[in-house]
């Protein structure tokens, strides 16, 4: 008999209903609950998380080790408590409030479907992150001249496309020496999470979730182009399997709304009374770029523009990672609406109506449509 | 256009592909990730996470408040500060770790299915539930002789079989005064998260998820039987539509093991190398009744009776309300193979290899099963 596992069949897209295996990943996987995006710093066990391979179990972390390796002056392994040392010696450690998504958010509203983590909107969150700069770091191995990639090793280990491997990304050395790229130990103010990646991983603040290795145990300097798994196989944009692709980086403008009205249990539709009802949400986009204006809707009728609230500057807040909150008041009236919000950044990227096509559904910032009954119950 | 919120139609079951709406709930709700299954206590925003309607937002807790009334003799209303002085003054402040899971856990297993939380097999954790026993607060209040059962109340409001409804359930006043059903503030040693409950709660250990009402502001002692949305529409037994059903209570015996080996990333399929694999898990059941053995066995090969090592008895532990560790070791043999555990308990209970029939999926404690494969990869 075949091993399907290291002798996968060809991957073929999905319309309609929903199989085994992708319930089997969002059972596993944990969207975020839309109504939390009502808090500023996502609620801890909240956040999303999509984890490839198993949580490594890690009883504590005193004996976390990382080593640095290949074009440095001086290849070293540090512990956990060195680097703290290192941080408090340095006086550098950092916290930084971000907003990570998963690239494959939106997935499973892009038809025909990819065979995967079937996200429809949750895949979203924001946390205080500590720790310190990678790039001080880096700075005790002295990186030679002809490095110019850093590939990030994580301890998770598993199979994809028929290939045994830790999960890895690299980054271009410009961006991993980004002042804000930060070697991370905290998550709102408590020791990371198993599930988020304890004792030790990476965040990149602006770019989608994939970027942020967890259980960060080796940095490989290398000359060349990482051709690993995930750098190349996936979390690349394509038209079809014969497209060479466009790498998947940073995070594209975004905004959700929190759904009004109260929930059907089963149906997830809203129902609402008509008059006034508050509308809210978040909006965001890479590499720290602000928002510079929502918009939202009822069914076709003109987008009518938001209120803007962005995070005050804070310690945790002091480059504009974190989403922005915005409101607004909507007359309803009775009957069946479709509501829908749509963000634009300064840099003049504003969310697409349909969804920007993508083979595996990375990507897709298309308006999230909210369902709302209204009526006099 | 009918409002199919208010008005719905007959459910249906399902078979086969899963619908949009359940893929909906997976993503929304939270199921453990079967790998923690590793450590006595679930890491936090692991355990598992079943919300029936928005999560209410509650800023600080200082104003939260209880109320009691109905059949008592003194109705009053007592704010969270206040219950805590309370169990101070009384010194009846109490910590339990107590394994609770959803009754829905293994729906998706049944067949025909209903439409509902897709669960497979991951809807379980364990934590440590700090508060204080119920009956100490009751005592303030001193209910009548003519009070039969008490109803609790939580602050999620929504609709389920076309009912506007807060969430409520209701407990026989012997079930509600037992010692260790608690009023919660603390799940492992911090506030209660907003999705499970901040600021108070109960537990009810032993019970499966539903009777362990979250963000509690109301308790209403009744002379009669509750017949709530919650109570009688759904949380019932039942064959079918005609059945009368009985009430779904305490938790049925199961067991799960961490799946062996490593994992494919979208089948979740293991593959594990020929030779000995250490296999291990964790085993419950209802009421605080002790798992007396759990067994495994490989494809239809005859049952091996694992080594059970209980959680030593501890101040979070003392009424075995947790689960049972289980190991044993598999020779592991080339090909793909189907694992298998099943757990009895002290009262003779065992799992059944078939699921139980219940037309909500409701109970579902039959055995699970892994797919291997055994590979010299």
């Amino acid at each position: 008999m075949q091993n399907p596992i290291l002798k996968p069949g060809k991957k073929n897209h999905l319309s309609g209903d929903f199989s085994h295996a992708e319930v089997t990943l969002a059972n596993r996987n944990n969207g975020t609950l839309l109504e939390t995006l009502n808090y500023d710093v996502t609620p801890t066990g909240a956040h999303y998380l999509l984890n490839h391979f198993d949580v490594p179990y890690v009883a504590d972390d005193t004996d976390w080790q990382v080593s640095i390796d290949g074009e440095v002056k001086h290849a070293l392994a540090i512990n956990l408590e060195q680097i703290k040392a290192l941080a408090t010696k340095t006086n550098t450690s950092k916290t930084l409030r971000v907003t990570l998504e998963c690239a494959g958010n939106g997935r499973a509203n892009v038809s025909p479907r990819w065979p995967s983590q079937p996200w429809q909107m949750e895949a979203v969150g924001t946390s205080d992150w500590h720790g310190m700069p990678l790039k001080h770091l880096l700075d005790q191995t002295a990186l030679l001249t002809s490095c110019t990639e850093l590939v990030f090793h994580g301890a998770d280990h598993g199979i994809d496309s028929g290939q045994v491997h830790n999960f890895a990304r690299s980054l271009k050395i410009a961006d991993a020496l980004h002042d804000d790229v930060l070697l991370v130990w905290q998550m709102n103010n408590q020791p990371l999470l198993p599930q988020h990646g304890f004792p030790l991983r990476l965040i990149v603040p602006g770019w989608y979730g994939m970027a942020s290795v967890k259980w960060l145990n080796r940095i490989e300097a290398i000359d060349h182009a990482f051709d690993g798994v995930q750098q190349t196989g996936t979390y690349v944009y394509r038209k079809d399997s014969d497209d060479a692709g466009i790498p998947v980086t940073t995070i594209r403008v975004k905004s959700l709304m929190v759904p009004p009205g109260i929930p059907d249990w089963s149906s997830r539709k809203r129902l609402i009374k008509p008059g006034p009802v508050v509308l809210t949400g978040r909006a965001w986009s890479g590499k720290g770029v602000p928002i510079s204006k929502v918009e939202w809707r009822c069914d076709d009728d003109q987008w009518q523009e938001a209120t803007l609230h962005p995070l005050k500057a804070t310690a945790a807040n002091e480059h504009s990672y974190a989403w922005c909150k915005w409101t607004d008041e909507w007359h309803a009236t009775s009957g069946k609406h479709i509501l829908s919000c749509r963000a634009t950044d300064a840099n003049g990227n504003v969310q697409p109506v349909e969804p920007p096509w993508d083979q595996a559904g990375f990507g897709n910032n298309a308006v999230q449509t909210v369902e709302v009954w209204c009526d006099n119950y």
